[in-house]
């Protein structure tokens, strides 16, 4: 048996796409009449306190969000697999956002629509790609592939992560003692890293103030489309605000929705997004997990589950 | 002998380069003594009304930018070969200028700019890029490579052009008859034609509602980096103003620098720049002509020939 838990998406809609999809598998929902005991699945989307309780046969949680931080805080995670969504869909739209904010900053976007404002005609040429060096924090399936999106346009192309990847046509960096040097030939910082107490508050004036500062007219660009958890936004306001950074493209916050008070809003370099870089789209979500089901069923071992050691 | 004649741009920087590159071979400007009838090229932008005059040994006109449609209506034009400007440096510019537009685009950025000037968190899910068709108008080097970099990022793509083009991964359609059933299905319409007389005004009232209405959210988009002959700028702003076009990126002017009072200038959803998506490049341009006159004087034939008929 499957049980849906899912909270700000239409769980009535995903519940009716899997029941399709996986024929005679009974699928459950919050307030529907089962036993808990029989329930060998949760599928689960920010879970309430009390979602596992009572669920002693659980085989694997499945988490349709691809990031696991929020999940792994929660006081009453049984210690069942935890199978969270690797998607190419859900890859395509991160990347989409990703290499729309970075072109956008790469052509100096900022600086044209203030000329324009100003009824200005100044030809300024930006850079051309090869000459702009983006640096991609986090190497995972997200990260590989933006570097697959942005490698074709030209862009001169650098990465940080924990362990060391080989990656064609890209310069590599690993572990905390070669950072600086990462940072230090960056001009715009791209963050896909998971959320981990390693990479929390990340994004912060140390880091920004690392970054190459003879690359991109206006200063050095960052581009947040992981978790809010990794940005100081008072660093943030700040170094937009005294030339640290020339701009930065928020997709996340530390709190969500963004507070009506937060000095960010107003500011012209900038950009935010309300959380929509990436969505768990219905269609491939039920599609990957039903077959995670049908997979498991037949005897087959479970894929992409977190290793909870190392947070994701 | 190389005769410069080069309005706007860093003449002397362009012959100091030149003479360098040519070694031997002499290299003069407007003002140099010189006999003109020594001279066997020409190397012009923006070409006064006696440029050419006591050229008659003119063997080949070299025109530093890749549109020739100013130059061919020159009043006293001589009869040599006109080799235009095409360079991979150039061609990646304007890449990169059209990547950055069609992505800002398609990531809904004038909607998310008026969600949080209104300090409005309301999350709207861009499509992928693959739900998204963009329409290129001209198929030649600079549509091609347009094409090369669109194609990565999964976007449907479908060219229009003067004559059949057969490219991988993308649609095409040729001539007037089918321009009608191209527009239908387009979602962000990229121009990249030669100005002609045929494609003179192309981006009009009469284009603008025949392009795709249930795409893209807000509305289908133009993207003008080729010539502002290209444009009806009237029309522009009032399809930008009654929702005909959700936005458009104009690089390029009827009249340039845009006049102070046009109407352009202050509309939130038409993205402006100075002409800046492409330039010719100093260090590639020296070694694409002084490759041309080194090849030339050593017997070969003249690459990039434009075509006085077809008009580029």
């Amino acid at each position: 048996m499957l049980l849906l838990h899912l909270s700000d998406v239409d769980e009535a809609s995903w519940a009716g796409a899997l029941r399709t999809a996986l024929g005679d598998y009974p699928v459950v929902r919050r307030g529907d009449d089962f036993d808990p005991a029989e329930v060998r699945y949760i599928f689960v989307w920010k879970p309430q306190p009390h979602a596992f309780d009572g669920l002693t046969g659980l085989k694997a949680i499945l988490s349709l969000g691809a990031g696991v931080d929020a999940l792994l805080r929660h006081p009453a995670l049984p210690d069942a697999p935890i199978v969270r969504f690797v998607d190419t869909d859900l890859s395509q739209r991160m990347s989409d956002y990703v290499v729309a904010h970075v072109t956008m900053h790469h052509r100096l976007y900022s600086r044209f629509r203030a000329y324009q404002n100003a009824r200005r005609w100044h030809q300024f040429y930006p850079p051309a790609a090869s000459e702009t060096t983006v640096g991609i924090m986090g190497m995972g399936v997200l990260g590989q592939d933006a570097v697959s999106r942005l490698k074709p346009l030209g862009f001169d192309l650098r990465s940080w992560s924990r362990t060391p990847k080989a990656i064609d046509g890209v310069r590599g960096f690993a572990g905390a003692d070669s950072f600086d040097t990462f940072l230090a030939g960056t001009d715009i910082l791209v963050n896909l890293l998971p959320l981990t107490p390693e990479t929390t508050g990340i994004l912060n004036s140390d880091t920004f103030s690392k970054l190459r500062r003879d690359g991109l007219d206006g200063g050095p660009v960052i581009i947040n489309a992981a978790r809010g958890g990794h940005q100081r936004e008072a660093d943030i306001g700040k170094a937009l605000t005294d030339g640290t950074l020339g701009a930065a493209s928020l997709d996340v916050f530390e709190i969500e929705p963004l507070p009506d008070a937060s000095p960010l809003w107003p500011l012209e370099n900038c950009y935010i997004t309300p959380h929509v870089a990436a969505i768990s789209d219905e269609k491939s979500g039920v599609r990957y997990f039903s077959q995670i089901i049908k997979n498991h069923q037949a005897g087959e071992p479970l894929i992409n589950v977190v290793d909870r050691t190392r947070g994701y």
